[in-house]
């Protein structure tokens, strides 16, 4: 420190990651506009870029002067309640930079903590002499990038993720963007904007994924990009009045994160984005239980005409309407006897639990963002015999999931939750999948604004009171909040496998995802469809799914939930016992995982430890090319000798051509050895290895 | 009927009301828009004016054909829980007129029904070959009157209704709009709007009260004037998106109405808009209790710096700060000692309830339209220790009421509103004061916005379904809904008795309410005020309470609610206790009502019958002018003495001079009689008659 004309300057300080390879500076310019740069190996990756937050009461933009400086070093490990790994490391130099600027006061500290994988910040906004509650209208953190780099992303959307994923780059970005449509009831952003979790590679091979950790009471945070200067910058989503927050401090924003490293496998394998999160805020999670499960759901979108609802009349609205008087539409799945089968299969293959879609009142008239009352949450349809399929279930050892889909109406759920978690209660189910299909209700928001943030944080607290494990589906990205609150099992939030009777989803799509969108947290995808010839839902015309039946199984392995679907029809599973056989054995908790290949868009090969045996699983995926999975056994315990069950594409398998071919076989195979596994175009590979003595 | 060009085309229709003294005419133009037009006594009231709506998705404007009509005469009578009367004559002729029209078809009914004190119609939209949601956008009711009339109004505003009463005319209106303030965090209506209930009188003395009847699933209606033709037309509430209404078909608005009479003492009569409400919905009415209660909150008001806060120190937010470990400010009335006192006092002068404000977690920081998050329900401060007050209150017979102030944040309330009530009946709670002060919270709403006149009516239904009494302050204006839904008791939805230490309300404010304000259902304006010298609110300087003491009696009289409130702190009863004996007596429940003596802004003299024995009781109110009212007692049954017991000013009393100054008297009196009853300016009188033999 030193003093210059009477003010207190610092200067220009730095950090290193622990292994040294990344070096952060931070500054103020001439005009005390605070700035950071970062260089990983000794290249620039990002040059100097801005920092600041715009209020409308307060401008914590510039006039700063940095007025101390804390460093520490961190070196600790957690034990997640579930996860990848049963053993995470959070290992990190932090930096925090307190600034401070005159007429008026403001004080801001950024905190900075660099990892060997990358580096996480945040603002961190004190009481403050002045305004103590702020009107936020813009972010103004940029990212300015050295080169053209390639860019893995999908658009900018208030509302939406359910996007496929543009391979392209700075320059080309633009003209990327264009080929994408809009869905109806979101909004998608004008202009030059893309959102996280997205990846970047730079023409050294360094891969960079972009995204925020902690995402609470703030909005999301998407990216406007200018392709010229390969510079990128947050865009903050609105509520529709155009506030992007209401901030009272104290408050810390959520931390805005890279993931960084010239190995493709260190991205899949970081647990930066957890690492920034808060511990486990619930202290009993002994009922907190990883799970797979069946639903009746895929009915619905196979073509057969099959309904949410229960009647085809017109209704008034649920809770007015008398159910038991409207005329059964006689296509309802969600009725007594099907979910008996469905109940039958479930214990039958172990499967714990069963969703079941359109059990509840309100499906008939469906009306998102028209009503302010769209779905009744404990009342059941007339054909839907709650209390006996209760005890069905229980006799059976069974769990049913219960479904609230709210339509977007998030008031409305609000409003019914208490009483419809109680219901569940009283109902003996332990799990929610819930739903937001549509614009949002209050209709000054967007899924993505701060409101929604809040709601849906609020949603999961209130559902571990009740001691009830939730599935989010069309909620804000998920930013490793699920640490704190395990309860949170799994989200959407990305473009599942629901999508492959929409048309379906390329190989390339599953390829990306654990780039990017897991990096928040699992995601309900729904793999295990075993029938990828289906009929474009709604529309009748042909869908074809981009998969192989050996691929979806070996989704289970990279594409790791707690919560993992066995999506297909009972009947489908029922055609490939023996195929099904591996998604009645893969685990859904894991002790350990080794990511063994791996390039965005192309291929994944991971390895994993069974958390509740010796068992290892691999599964490895490619693109629509035909590949060779190496996979080096090396992370086998040497001395042992070990049973490989390899599900795999048979030799002519393809997903467009011959979807449905797989082999099964058992080899001996040993540590250190290395598989050379073919996987057919748009196919993949499962492998469950067991130790023989 | 007959056959036009192909086309089937209605003459004009037209009834007349029972006693034939209005007569409605409806009919469709040449261009098939719909109007009205109604005559009393044989001169136009309301000239030809314009029916319809307007929607995105259809026109409800033009294009009409008149199909069919029908035509009924209805006179039954219904039993109100509580109310003015114990029997109310439901008595009316009814017309329906069907319209519609094609390219596209629509469909509409106005249905209107023609009492002998007034007229209310309605559309009534069932469902369309087409469209079945409608975003409504305007509504095209106009009501053109016939000259420059009276208008006793106050200022359009989305929020709020606190404002005085100006007296002006159609021409003159513009000008007097702009003697109003804004208030902060409330949008009042640029241009020449005002907002309903409003009174007009015509230049041949013709009053007619402007309102709406059965407010339910739409929007507050507003009216635009045109000073030139003395027009008047809907102008519904929007969100702040700009839409007015998300409709489902089949829908019904709520009912335009107009009290017509030429005698001023019927506009206070009428139960017209009770009439055009739906019969009670609650089918157990024995826990609704009409009562008296006093309250912890004048303290706050009354300018010695008592805070509904137990800390001055600043917040992070409730729920998350330990609010056990803050420094108390000394000056939080709201606490254990304090409201055993309240107690103590209630149980001794026989008062039902205790009110308590500023009991639970959140008052520190106040920040409406900031926080997502602002109070909790079920969390009283450290000060307040409810089991003992509970138990306390119980003991002594009296019951505590509950105090949910939102700060407007609507969500927030609907979230926790389960919990809350719960929490209520857990604590021997009947009965809670909610409240919006603020800017609403879901962003997109204003207070009377279609959004939040559903979500009062939820918390009432949700209210009764956990037999709570609701009195609601800041919410949509009533509109007769208290008949449906009778544990409605209460609302303040006006400038009530709280602004007497806000500057003051001068006499005349409550010699408009009666007419406009309190057709749509009972105020708690909180009469009562002893000590009417007061500290301005939050500002130190003097406010003076337009009111003599004798004046506040005859309020329990002129604004009659089944909930009424002594206003004042107990050591001012104390005071005076043979004044408050009157409190102590007056009934809030009526048998039967007499106005004696109306006129708008100038005075009011109403008889009425205990409804639980044979006790009459006279209020009389003036202006700033002194007056002698004219006491016709031709209500008491023949045959009988009686004693009057005459509550009235002293001879030198003046609401600002000598506010205090009263008199207490015992004459007898007998039928027909008329009693010459003296009022200061600005004063009143209050009188109890009982049978002597």
């Amino acid at each position: 420190m030193f003093m210059l004309a009477g003010v207190m300057k610092m200067a220009a300080v730095g950090i290193t990651s622990p292994n040294g390879e990344l070096l952060l500076n931070v500054d103020v310019d001439a005009k005390g506009i605070p700035y950071y740069s970062l260089d990983y190996k000794g290249h620039p990756l990002v040059k100097q870029s801005r920092l600041g937050l715009k209020a409308d009461e307060l401008a914590l933009t510039d006039g700063f002067s940095i007025t101390g400086t804390d460093t520490v070093t961190v070196d600790r490990s957690w034990q997640p309640v579930w996860g990848e790994y049963s053993d995470v490391r959070d290992h990190f130099r932090e930096l925090a930079v307190y600034l401070k600027a005159d007429n008026p006061q403001r004080k801001m500290t950024v905190r900075f903590r660099l990892f060997d994988d990358g580096l996480g910040f945040r603002y961190e906004l004190p009481v403050q002499d002045g305004p103590n509650y702020l009107t936020l209208m813009e972010e103004m953190t940029e990212f300015n990038y050295a080169g053209d780099h390639k860019l893995f992303c999908i658009p900018g959307d208030y509302d939406t993720d359910e996007y496929l994923w543009s391979e392209t780059t700075f320059s080309e970005l633009p003209e990327a963007l264009k080929s994408y449509g809009r869905h109806t009831e979101a909004q998608r952003v004008e202009g030059v904007t893309i959102q996280t979790p997205m990846l970047l590679k730079t023409g050294d091979g360094v891969y960079v994924n972009m995204h925020e950790a902690a995402l609470d009471g703030y909005p999301a945070m998407l990216l406007d990009v200018d392709p010229a200067s390969y510079s990128m910058k947050s865009h903050l989503v609105p509520d529709r009045l155009g506030v992007s927050a209401y901030l009272q401090m104290p408050f810390n924003t959520p931390w805005r994160t890279m993931i960084v490293s010239d190995d493709a496998r260190d991205i899949l394998a970081s647990q930066l984005v957890l690492n920034l999160n808060e511990p486990c805020a619930i202290e009993d999670t002994s009922w907190i239980k990883p799970m797979k499960f069946i639903g009746v759901w895929w009915e619905m979108f196979t073509g057969n005409e099959k309904t949410w609802a229960y009647s085809d009349e017109y209704l008034a609205k649920p809770g007015v309407t008398d159910y038991s008087q409207l005329k059964p539409n006689g296509r309802h799945p969600a009725n007594t006897e099907n979910v008996k089968k469905y109940i039958d299969f479930a214990a039958k293959h172990g499967i714990d639990g069963v969703l079941v879609e359109g059990w509840n009142e309100g499906w008939e008239d469906w009306a998102s963002y028209r009503k302010n009352r769209q779905f009744l949450f404990d009342k059941p349809y007339p054909d839907f015999d709650l209390p006996s399929l209760r005890d069905y279930a229980k006799e059976k050892g069974v769990k049913l999931i219960m479904h609230h889909e709210t339509a977007a109406n998030a008031a409305d759920y609000e409003l019914q939750l208490d009483r419809a978690f109680q219901f569940m209660k009283d109902n003996n189910y332990d799990a929610v999948k819930t739903g937001y299909v549509g614009a949002i209700i209050p209709r000054s928001e967007h899924h993505t604004s701060q409101w929604m943030v809040d709601h849906v944080r609020h949603v999961i607290e209130r559902a571990a009171d009740y001691q009830i494990m939730v599935d989010s589906h069309e909620a804000p990205r998920p930013t490793g909040l699920c640490r704190t609150y395990p309860n949170w099992l799994a989200q959407e939030s990305a473009r599942g496998g629901e999508f492959e009777s929409f048309g379906g989803n390329p190989p390339s799509h599953t390829c990306m995802l654990p780039f990017t969108r897991l990096k928040g947290g699992p995601m309900d995808y729904t793999p295990g469809l075993f029938e990828p010839r289906l009929s474009y839902y709604g529309e009748g015309k042909d869908s074809q799914a981009g998969t192989t039946i050996a691929r979806q199984l070996a989704l289970y392995l990279t594409m790791p939930s707690p919560l993992q679907m066995a999506c297909d029809l009972p009947e489908n599973y029922e055609r490939f016992p023996d195929a099904f056989q591996f998604i009645k054995d893969v685990p859904v908790d894991w002790a350990d995982s080794r990511y063994l290949e791996a390039e965005p868009n192309q291929y994944i090969t991971v390895a994993r430890l069974d958390k509740n045996s010796d068992d290892w699983y691999v599964g490895a995926i490619t693109d629509d090319n035909a590949r060779i999975a190496v996979i080096d056994l090396g992370f086998l315990p040497k001395g042992g000798t070990y049973e490989a069950t390899i599900y795999e594409d048979a030799p002519d398998a393809h997903w467009k051509e011959n979807p449905q071919a797989y082999r099964i076989r058992k080899v001996q195979v040993k540590p250190g050895q290395k598989l050379q596994q073919p996987l057919a175009p748009g196919g993949g590979a499962a492998i469950r290895i067991t130790k023989k003595n």
